[in-house]
């Protein structure tokens, strides 16, 4: 089991030289999901060479500008590169319309399915689901509806003890089905060989919890609980405590705080304000609260393995 | 007089790392215009240092993505920066209600006016005016509704020629607006001294023709007639006539003819199509039929003064 989170962009709003609106590509369990799609996405997928044709998801936190003004250029692109695979595209009501009518008076006609999935529940809900992994919603508190999104790996099959079913000779290969799914084995003598002497855990599965944009919402800790990696926004250090709350944004001391709350592996921060020169800064200042604290930088990679 | 162009996007539209969909800056008689706004062309402005505060229009050709999608992300961006001026858009039928739509969703509350002039006719006309600068349509030949745009400096008045004027000690500074203005001086002897021999002529006014995208046009000839820059897009050599009849694009052969026939001083080209690795090929073409060619390039600055 693996995650594989690669980071696009992760800087606010304002344009600068060197910033990249927020987009993460993600890779768990063998699927490959887009989450977020600021202006610009198209080319750090290029530069980071994200295999385009492999992204049948997108996942769209909120409509600001800087999360959601690359998506129509994206799907364009899909359309010139003769995709014809369905794409399925979550995000808040409104989405569609608006993502329709730009490539409507652009007169790009694309080959592929469009599949929107509008969001509009503040409670957590499954939004996606195969069979190696599960999506949620995160609720999350910003100035427009934002959800962030856990994805879930789904648990392996147990993993056959082979040495151990090697002393059964009559344990037969047809019976490894039955095995892997946690079920015992009756000999013909009567005997319950129990299954935790026949399989090993499998792998465990792992999870990813992206949160961004919001305020500090203490009740996310639930949700994310036990993620491997967390990435919670962190616009402000605490020094604009007054500012992260007026716009509804989170200080890295309370990204970090959700971190250890949720008792999570590894805590990403990103969508810092351009206020700050130095984002070394944001880092040791969470590192007060929480200790496993990464930046997110365009072209950063992080993993998780099991 | 002066015409300062900078290149900030000059790439057709699949993404490639090192490419950049269309958008210019132009500077013409102190007057400062955006010209296409293809996605990322915001940042492409911070690279090259565009001052944002100093525009006040802009001129979208057509609604083909790589034209056009970077229009929203630069408006939502004024909003942040806490614009006040007006901003005029000028555009195809369609490019207010879109451009509107994807504002209201991302909640982009602007306190300036976006003042949108829509375009629908297929004749040259004057859409802009002031006391230093014109600007009229180019009727293309697209996929889209089209239209290239004319930026035409205004004449100045003429020029006083003091050496000759200090020969009538009788004529007075109260006369001066007059002369410069192109009226004659009647003596107190009745002698009448000919404007021509108290001014000079004053600087020629220059003009920037841009013309993307468009298969071969040539009636375009008489309106981009004498340009002082001709910038018409070349999206294929002439290997691909084919290709450029088919999508409504130019190749190299036919925009240097267009360069030829209007008489213009120096042709830019861009537009390239990523099928082309070195598009020095499309210099040494466009030569074989018009000598003073330039290759369009993101950063790069086209000048004229007279």
């Amino acid at each position: 089991m693996s995650i594989k989170l690669t980071i696009l962009g992760c800087h606010s709003a304002t344009p600068r030289v060197n910033a990249f609106p927020t987009s993460q590509y993600l890779e768990i369990n063998n699927c490959h999901f887009l989450i977020d799609c600021g202006e610009g996405t198209q080319r750090q997928m290029r530069k980071y060479k994200v295999g385009f044709s492999k992204i049948n998801h997108i996942f769209i936190s909120h409509l600001h500008g800087d999360h959601f003004y690359g998506l129509v250029g994206l799907l364009s692109t899909y359309g010139i590169l003769s995709r014809e695979k369905d794409m399925h595209i979550y995000g808040p009501k409104g989405i569609k319309k608006a993502t329709l009518l730009m490539l409507k008076i652009s007169e790009s006609h694309a080959k592929f399915n469009m599949i929107f999935h509008e969001l509009s529940s503040n409670e957590s809900e499954l939004i996606f689901e195969n069979d190696k992994v599960t999506v949620s919603t995160i609720p999350l508190n910003h100035r427009v509806y934002t959800n962030g999104y856990l994805f879930k790996e789904k648990e392996k099959p147990r993993k056959l003890n082979m040495l151990n079913i090697s002393g059964y000779p009559e344990i037969d290969k047809a019976d490894y089905l039955n095995i892997k799914a946690g079920k015992d084995v009756t000999l013909a003598s009567g005997e319950i060989i129990k299954n935790d002497v026949l399989t090993k855990n499998p792998p465990k599965p792992l999870s990813y919890a992206f949160c961004s944009d919001t305020s500090y919402k203490p009740d996310i800790v639930t949700i994310v609980k036990n993620a491997d990696i967390l990435y919670h926004e962190a616009t402000f250090l605490s020094d604009r405590q007054d500012l992260a709350k007026k716009t509804k944004h989170s200080t890295t001391l309370e990204a970090a705080q959700i971190a250890k709350d949720a008792n999570v592996n590894k805590l990403i921060i990103g969508h810092y304000s351009g206020r700050y020169k130095d984002i070394n800064l944001f880092q040791k200042e969470a590192e007060t609260i929480f200790e496993n604290v990464f930046l997110a930088n365009p072209g950063e990679v992080f993993t998780a393995n099991s």
